[in-house]
């Protein structure tokens, strides 16, 4: 029904000449009767569109609190692209921090514009269940379930049914750009800057935009009863594994693993490393509640779920250092407190405010001893990445299987929501890992290896790779070191 | 009225047949009449159906607007911490850098458990006049004034008459956090890390919840006619009590008062806490037009008077410190802004913009003055956050007393609401100081006192509480005049 | 029509007597069409009365959306400054941080102050074509426009027609406070903090309001066709003009040309600079968005022209700087990001997705040279403010006459639009420097000259202007080189 085509005045003249009409010709009784009947015809109709207008009118409003709900959201993801930036920077050594800044910064826009171009065809275009092969270069309209006619440039405008596709695109945009920053963090202080910027190109444009339309483009695997509400698996492991291939093919950091100790490579900035962690935490109040998709009541229950579980998360972990390690870590609170907040991610909608809290606490002490483990098989990832969203990214979506309200293994007795968990873990997770072993190959045959020189790697990456440092003017160990001035730094 | 109940169809076909059954049997003079009478009920009721289930779907939307509304001001304030841990550890050494980032971070995740777990129950739960006695461990549902029961797993759906208590909780655990990060400030360089995290646990789960419960959940000091919108009181003098007994009992940082003079301690990141301070600026757009509790016309108003408020008293404080000392002092330039707003927390609704001004104005001298006298009296807090949350929101509080649009002694010629105010004032500041004393002598007792050793003060909390530092790599002034490239750093 | 006066239960009586009364003197036929006709007529009345007083409802809930959605544009506008403090601290030295800092802390609330008490009358009070004249010391109610009315004090209310006043007011503070911010960048590490203060004041109270009440309050430039949508001409380029003859008049930084080659001058904090431009990325999700002053369906598609654009300016930037100079420089990244999002702000509402990525990476290619032509012409802008905001928002001013839908001369053939934007910017543009050169010059002409004495620039301006250092405890390269452990920083 469209509202500007409701005209009162037209329909009243049409009943009253019929309701004149008929009352020349019939006897009194069915006089009162007939324009009676007419009558109320009339009012039904009139009171039903006034009321369908008048729902129209809320509903439209409606969709436009859904439109800025979702902006709003995609904007706090967007935002965390600067937790994620500060939080690897202050995690790795001084001598890397513009390498490090630079990836970070350049990955977003990278991903954006590898998502417009061809990501976000793949995955929300039509196609078939496994590739949507529709809407390449998003321009506004060319793309399905659209709403954006209704933005027109000549000033006419039509009944918005949808939220306007462009802010759907923007909130991907912000998704599929998280994938990509994920891996930054394990492959740093090594990687050639060419090098991860075409992964990360591939990554956004081709692997997580096929994975991701299997399940939240309504394909196969959400058929099969996989639940991952805001991207544990989707998002997190699909980083965190594409993070754990590229670490492994690298190898692990000059002087980390030496005389078979592992040696500690402390952050040169734990004040910016702590920052990250908080916007990462506000941030994650657009991850999760915004994949509601809407503005609704589920919203702030999302986000309780979501906030406990990182209070959680940070509480064991700090807990778990302090018993292990005999002290309090700091990076292990940081690390708990996002290793919370991904592990709620998957059920953030569907649990109860107890089990978020449950998941939360597991994800905390999880992420302690995954740390731990990584280095126990020499694998180097400077700022825990693989550890945080790869375990618990899949932590988390297994814990659905188990916590979920209606359909748990705890909660029901039925193994069934478990079964799909697995399965979709381990089909993207395989899938994942098998395009990540591919790109990081086919990139090092083209670019004639993807890590630096390991001279390069001594000195730093930020001279070799962009030819200034991050703290110009301040002394460093190193120069004190080597007896000089310049700002070259070594293991410090 | 549910509006899924409502059916037209269902009710038409009633009134026709009665219409037609009436027909029968009398007159035609009164046949017209009766049907008419009939038909006239049935319009209005049906229009007035139509208009009431109208203006509910816009009710429900608005509804759901103050829900997202109460979130996104929910998600600043949480990005307060962040701004609070920038300013704390901008302001002091960088050999205590560690421990205040991490104080910071972990206050959050604790103050959010210790407050899902009895806090809210205290503050907004059924009980007495003093305190409130249900609705431990917030499950979404089991406390008062809820419409959480709309949001249901099993598909149905009911009408949504309140915000959902969800959004409420996330909203009052953001406020009870601030509490606990305020003190942090007043006892940082030299406190015990567990001393401080079962301190603010303390703090967030009993002392703050039940003064907040005299006025926020309309109790007797509520309704003494007591006004303190936003919290000027209610959480920025109680976090600045606490602080200002823990800062006394704890005694001054190693040299700050020697030889009958003040040092100046220097922090060691001004870009950090300046960072912080504008943070902190934007987190209070969430903090006082949050606590409106929904999304209405006076919401940017308030937003205004903030505003106005922090510009006031950032310019005053400024041109204080500058005919003060000789020259505009970075610091104070922040602690101005922080003052205005403080300042303005409990009036920001209630004052015109002229007096949000003047409000703003005095709270930026008052806190450059406050900051020498607690120095003289030999109180050290590293941040000046006793001056900032106890001095200024006590002014703020008052300054209700003199300026409130209606009541207040200068715009109304009556006392009554400065007495209230005053009683206000007092009254929770007794209670607050009476409670903190017992817990940090408690702690001490249990602990076995709550500050550092003096060698590990004098060494840095971050090498001895949690064995790492916080700027690895560079080179520090403790260093050089040591002669040794060891991390360890003296008075900084 | 006001919804509380609205009462059916008076009218049908008066409609139920009347029909009553009809009915004794008439014959039958008449009898039953002429209550019939009343009938109809009230049924009608009614449903429209229904159908607007609930479209009504659906109508104030939509401008309560618009209000917050501005409320949180506003936000974002203003954690601009927070972005800006970063990146120009970030980009300059550490031996003027504490300057730099205080500058951009500073200045917003003097723009707040002084923008509240002349700034908002001149752009938007009523007055002529030339400046407005009315609304000075904006109270919430005294200008025009208003919808403020709707907020009194005494608990009653009426219909909001408007969205309030006060956050218009609000959006356009926060507006007005950034042409003021991107001066500082130009002229940092050598102007006097007092002349910078008064600078801003004046420009914030005078110059950007006059040129801005010419197009955004409809005046004779709106009506010459000029488009500007959110203002890289009315507030970027205004700023760059007032930076560029800021930065022409006091000449270089010390050392920044000598015998005939530009020294790099390297920036002390590439991990702030960095944190600033995303959070200048997210700020203009406030900036261009929330100019479209309401919520509706083109705020996403600005949001999306607005991303795309910065995403192609920063790849644009990083190839040109990569290809220009071997290596991808990390302040060219930043640039060429702030470059895309300046370019795109006039056009963001109107020119294509694939238009929006061309302005973008125009504009990132643009910079990349503007800053090499400024060195070259001697002008020293120490972060590149006049290269991003100047030359980048006359290019996107430009670009709107090239690629606007309907109007842009390669979109219609048609060459109107451009001719416009060619008179926007030159007028807009004359006025500025016109405007810039007296106020410096009598500002020179009162302090005796607005450039630190040259001992004072050597030695950096934080001790001489402020009395403090950034970065106390730390070991700094000129310490080092002058054998002393004095805070006072050379070159470096």
């Amino acid at each position: 029904m469209e509202q500007s085509h409701f005209s009162p005045a037209h329909d009243d003249s049409v009943v009253l000449d019929f309701a004149r009409n008929i009352s020349r010709n019939f006897s009194p009784i069915w006089l009162a009767c007939i324009p009676a009947a007419a009558i109320i015809t009339v009012v039904w109709s009139t009171a039903a569109m006034a009321q369908d207008s008048a729902v129209d009118a809320a509903g439209q409003v409606q969709i436009i609190l859904d439109t800025i709900f979702l902006l709003i959201a995609s904007i706090l993801v967007i935002f965390m692209n600067a937790g994620f930036g500060m939080l690897e920077a202050g995690f790795c050594r001084q001598k890397n921090a513009v390498n490090i800044l630079s990836k970070n910064l350049i990955v977003f826009a990278v991903a954006t514009i590898a998502y417009w171009a061809v990501g976000y065809a793949f995955m929300y275009g039509e196609g078939n269940t496994f590739i949507g092969l529709k809407g390449f270069f998003f321009s506004g309209s060319s793309v399905p379930y659209s709403g954006e006619e209704w933005y027109t440039m000549d000033g006419e405008t039509q009944i918005l049914n949808f939220v306007p596709e462009s802010v759907s695109f923007l909130f991907q945009v912000a998704f599929a750009a998280t994938a990509a920053t994920i891996v930054s963090g394990a492959v740093a202080e090594r990687i050639k800057f060419d090098a991860f910027l075409i992964f990360s190109f591939l990554l956004v444009a081709i692997s997580y935009p096929i994975t991701g339309h299997w399940q939240w483009d309504g394909e196969w695997l959400y058929a099969f009863g996989f639940h991952d509400f805001a991207g544990s698996t989707i998002v997190h492991s699909v980083g965190g594994w594409a993070a754990l291939v590229g670490a492994a093919i690298l190898g692990p950091r000059a002087g980390k693993y030496r005389d078979g100790k592992t040696n500690a490579i402390p952050g040169h900035n734990m004040s910016i490393a702590t920052l990250g962690c908080l916007i990462l935490w506000i941030g994650w109040f657009g991850f999760n509640p915004g994949s509601q998709l809407a503005a609704d009541q589920a919203v702030p229950y999302i986000a309780v779920t979501t906030n406990l579980a990182a209070a959680a998360g940070g509480c064991t972990a700090t807990l778990t250092s302090w018993l292990k390690d005999g002290k309090p870590d700091l990076s292990m609170i940081i690390n708990g407190i996002l290793a919370g907040l991904v592990g709620i991610t998957a059920g953030c909608d569907s649990v109860s405010i107890f089990s978020a809290v449950i998941i939360g606490a597991i994800a905390g002490v999880i992420v302690v001893f995954s740390v731990a483990f990584f280095d126990a098989i020499k694998i180097d990832d400077p700022v825990g990445a693989t550890s945080v969203h790869l375990v618990c990214g899949m932590w988390g979506t297994f814990a659905v299987g188990l916590f979920k309200m209606d359909t748990g293994l705890l909660t029901s007795g039925n193994p069934q929501q478990l079964i799909a968990q697995i399965v979709g873990i381990l089909s993207i997770g395989g899938f994942t890992v098998a395009f990540s072993f591919i790109a990081w190959y086919a990139i090092a045959a083209v670019l004639g290896g993807i890590r630096v020189h390991q001279d390069e790697e001594l000195r730093g990456l930020d001279i070799s790779e962009h030819g200034m440092e991050a703290y110009s003017g301040f002394v460093k160990e190193s120069d004190v070191i080597f007896s000089s001035s310049a700002s070259s730094d070594s293991e410090g």
